[in-house]
């Protein structure tokens, strides 16, 4: 098997199989936000809906953002429409990631700076939720999108799986060989079809979040886009294949 | 012209025409919530994201709620889900209206409560944003609505215009002719489209958000949902028509 020189390894443990890479060669979708910006020479603010990582990413880039955190509503909405609002003159993009501090003035204050046609709208990913060992619904950077994209009637270029952005940024970092590439996941409907979107070749671990019977369900509805080339039952069954 | 018994005014100024309605003739999206649990007797508690307004329309059609206000994310999102959260187990509808302290907690509590099938989901309305008249985008309800949808993979049944469950419910209270009843309104992608639903005669006046330039690119696009039987420049207009 000719795996390598790129593997690219989303979410896996990849300390599970003993393989360390160096903070550069881990691509999060934050990550890929800010070196976006930092690519197009971006010199305004951004407006962010997001969390410390990805403040700290943007200004690991060079890029300059409003402040993260709580920003709540004091008043009632007509007081503060009819004055207390501060909007700042100088962001260029909006850009949303997970932010547990959601609130409708951030929602307000987003969707006004994206009134602007010129203002960029940039997302991290659009996970509704996130996969939880214990029973209990935690909304993803998803909801956030979503929030956003409603009241300001725009979409979002989103950077995560299964968006090819997310590709397109990598590659702009290190030369990719589709055909000599390997997208490693545990859920079909963002890491395999992110895959297959790029022209790599698949492989889902079962460890995660889709199940064999996913998989066959998958295979009746005749929904290709969600079918990995190859399937295993834990990461580290790979470390075999790649020895033979 | 038989435009009577019944006409619905819907976030028209009535006062305009000099006619005046008591309370109980003037049908809001979140009265119709109310009095739709009522009519199912509903005897578990709403987890309500909604106004004061909406809060006493339930208590005052005997429907118990739970708190509104702010609800903020006092920690971090794993701190929270890891035992600060408190979910009550009396909850048998999630309930959206305009809350201006729309939070993530909210977010996630309305996810979590629906994560059970049995838990009724039900909207006032899904406008995505407020006419204003000072140039400032206003996110409304369907912000809400969206983000709880995301979170829940559920989809609410939506009581304001143009869904037809606001005239079921009307028609709960009063029984309506559609032949002799005329929608008016303001906006076509809400008003109009509602009176098509529901087969009523529409008239639009321009003197609100659509305008005659609006019409003439729904004629183009052959979008007949959003083509009202008449039009008129302002309101007090059928005055005249009435006289007639």
């Amino acid at each position: 098997m000719h795996l390598l020189p790129y593997i690219i390894f989303i979410k896996c443990d990849i300390r599970l199989i003993g393989i360390c890479g160096i903070q550069k060669e881990i691509a999060t979708s934050g990550y890929l936000v800010a070196s976006y910006l930092e690519s197009i020479n971006f010199q305004q603010t951004v407006y962010l809906i997001g969390s410390k990582g990805f403040a700290e990413e943007l200004r690991n880039h060079g890029i300059k953002h409003t402040q993260i955190g709580p920003d709540t509503m004091a008043t009632d909405m007509p007081t503060y429409v009819n004055g207390q609002i501060e909007l700042e003159s100088e962001i260029g993009a909006v850009v949303i990631g997970f932010d547990e501090h959601l609130s409708y003035p951030k929602i307000l204050k987003a969707a006004n700076y994206l009134a602007n046609p010129n203002c960029l709208f940039l997302a991290s990913n659009a996970d509704e939720t996130f996969p939880m060992e214990i029973p209990l619904v935690v909304p993803g950077t998803g909801v956030m999108v979503k929030a956003v994209e409603t009241a300001s009637q725009r979409t979002a270029k989103v950077f995560g799986k299964p968006s090819v952005a997310m590709f397109e940024a990598i590659s702009k970092q290190c030369k990719i060989n589709p055909q000599r590439t390997l997208m490693i996941g545990d859920r079909c409907n963002t890491d395999i079809s992110f895959g297959k979107n790029c022209q790599l070749t698949t492989l889902l671990v079962l460890s995660g979040v889709t199940s064999l019977k996913h998989l066959e369900q998958y295979k009746h509805d005749e929904q290709h886009i969600l079918m990995p080339d190859f399937y295993t039952d834990v990461l580290g069954d790979i470390l075999d294949l790649l020895e033979q």
